[in-house]
Order: C-alpha cells, then sequence, then structure tokens
C-alpha cells in the first residue's frame, strides 16, 4: 500500500466493521480523507460520544444513552403490551413500522444448544418478572420466523404459562408486494392454511 | 426509532460513507455499540488521528501522513518511471500488485467536458514540470479502460511530445483467470489485435 501505518490502522478497523470488506474500508477510508471537515471530524466526535454515552436499557435491553430507554421512561408506552424480539436491529425495525405502541422485550438472541445459549444467557428470567410485575396483559413474539427463533418463542410461551398473561405472535403469510412465483413453498401452506375471509 | 438523538446522528453520518446504506449503517452501528471497548473507542481514536494528520503528497498527490509521500521520499523509488493513475484508491491497487517500482502521479479524476473538468483541474500541469525535472525516462499511463480515461491518456501523451521521455500504457487483454465466455466483444477484438507469440 502507499498509505503510511496510521491509514493502514484505520482501514484495518473500518474493514472490522459488518458489510466492509477491506476494497471497500479502503473506499470509506479515501472518501473520509477527502471528506474531513464535513465528515470525517463529526463522525470521530460522534463515535467517541456514543461509545461513553451508550447504555442498555435495564428494563428491555434496547440502546439509549440512559439508563431507562425512550420507550420503558414514556408513560404513554406502558400499555400492557410487551413486544418480545430477537435484537436491538428488530425492535427498531418494529419502530420504524409505527404500529406498535407498547413496551419491548430484547432477548438479546435466541435459545441454541449447539452454542450452549440458555434461557438465562437470553433475559428471559427478566421477561417473567416483568409479566408479573408490570401489569402485561399481553405478550407479543416477535421473533424472527426461523427454527431458533421459533424453538425460543415455544420456551417463553411455557415460562409464562399460569400467569394468565395472552401470548400472541406475529402473522405468517405472504409480506406485502410479494410475488407467489417467488414464495417458498413454506410461506404459501402457511398463508392458505391461515386463509381469512375476504 | 428506538435510539435516542445521538445514536441516529452517528447512524446518519454512516450512512454517507460510500457502501453503507441506512440498513447496513444501523447494524454497523449496533455492532460498534456491541464492541465498544475493543472497536468503537479504537476507530473514533484513528478517525480523529488520520483527520488531523492526513495529507497529499505535494509531488504525487498520493495521501500520506507527511508533505512528502514514502514513495516519493524513497531514494529507490526514483527509477525514472512515473505511473500515472486517477485516483489514489488505483495507486494503491498499483502497490498491491507489487510489480512497478517508481513514482505515482496522481491526477485526481480525468479530463470531462460535461462536469468542466479540465487539464489545470487535474495536476496535469505538475506532471508535466516533474517530467522535466525529475529526469524522467518513461512515463506509464495507467488510468481507467474507459471513454474518459483514454481521453485523459491521448491528452497527456500529446502535453509531453517533444520531451523526449517514453510513453507507455497497461497492455489491454484478458484478464488472469478470465473466460473468453464471459469477456466483453471489445476486449476479445483488442486481445486479439495484441496477439503475441506463444
Amino acid at each position: 500500500m502507499g498509505g503510511t501505518d496510521d491509514i493502514e490502522a484505520l482501514i484495518d478497523l473500518m474493514a472490522r466493521l459488518p458489510g466492509l470488506g477491506p476494497r471497500s474500508a479502503r473506499r470509506a477510508v479515501l472518501h473520509l480523507i477527502k471528506k474531513r471537515g464535513p465528515l470525517m471530524t463529526p463522525l470521530a466526535d460522534a463515535l467517541s460520544h456514543v461509545a461513553v454515552t451508550a447504555r442498555e436499557c435495564v428494563n428491555c435491553g434496547n440502546i439509549g444513552t440512559s439508563d431507562l430507554c425512550d420507550i420503558c421512561a414514556s408513560e404513554k408506552r406502558g400499555n400492557g403490551e410487551i413486544c418480545v424480539v430477537e435484537e436491538v436491529s428488530d425492535l427498531w425495525a418494529m419502530e420504524r413500522g409505527g404500529a406498535f405502541k407498547g413496551r419491548y422485550h430484547v432477548l438479546g438472541g435466541t435459545l441454541n444448544a449447539l452454542d450452549a445459549v440458555g434461557p438465562d444467557d437470553l433475559r428471559i428470567p427478566q421477561l417473567v418478572t416483568r409479566v408479573a410485575e408490570e401489569g402485561v396483559k399481553e405478550v407479543i413474539l416477535a421473533l424472527n420466523a426461523t427454527v431458533d427463533g421459533q424453538t425460543t418463542a415455544h420456551y417463553i410461551a411455557e415460562q409464562l404459562e399460569g400467569t394468565g398473561v395472552t401470548v400472541t405472535s406475529l402473522a405468517q403469510g405472504v409480506p406485502i408486494g410479494g410475488e407467489l412465483d417467488y414464495l417458498d413453498d413454506g410461506t404459501i401452506s402457511t398463508a392458505l392454511r391461515a386463509r381469512k375471509n375476504f
């Protein structure tokens, strides 16, 4: 490389971001060096700032800059519904949808016997405690439609049996804008079984 | 979004990097927040450090941390050959190849009438000066095989006429590992015309 050690070290760090490889990290660093004032310095400042201030919400596991995240802190969101998601990115995806008005609970992953991920690694006990303490009426399981996600959903449903809370899950079917020809057989069968009056 | 303003500002900045969109910027920021100690803080430090120290080599236009880049500063590289490239990324690509032992000259783009990019925007006058002053024997035009790149190459060759310097360009033909069936017709014709004894 024609750059110096400092620049190469920066490229190596950038290449460790998900979605960037060595080639795109080089491109990004050259772009940043070209835009030092408007982009590189603000990005460096934002990174060091968030590195110090970011923390997990003690209640739900969302990422914010205070001990209790904005959603858990908001009285309006305390409507007795908790939406259980695997990761913070899923929570943000649900929020972008804008349809859910309750609070969340981020598990931090899914049960996985091979990787030795058990219930205690996943904030499942905290969920059971919240259901008892927060006067929750409904727990919506918004886990990914994967084997691990569904295993975890079943486990959580078992844990909540006898608490009187309603446990629901997201509907499965044809996605909006989806074309039947491009859908997998499992989705089509599920959508057919769950058909509803038009 | 469930994050706070600081985190959203960071995501917006990350999304302005080439190769990252809003979705991958969110993924990258969540990854960074998870790896605050080993990745986020070092990345912030490296960015602010390079933002201050990075500069263009006054001689060739390469990016480094001193006024004269390592290649221009090295006596070994002063072998009378100058390789002309469009961008710093092309210089780095040539260096990864490792076959070129001379010095470089980064134009900073190509001539483009539509975008009003003229010779004076491109460090072409500096190239002509260097050829006269550095005792250059050969100028290798390693510009991209695009219309703009080849226009620029022809313009530079004209400017260097009468200086006694040899002007060459990279060979065009079948890339290593290339399959004829996947090559465009222009490349095949060029490779055929430039065929050589086996």
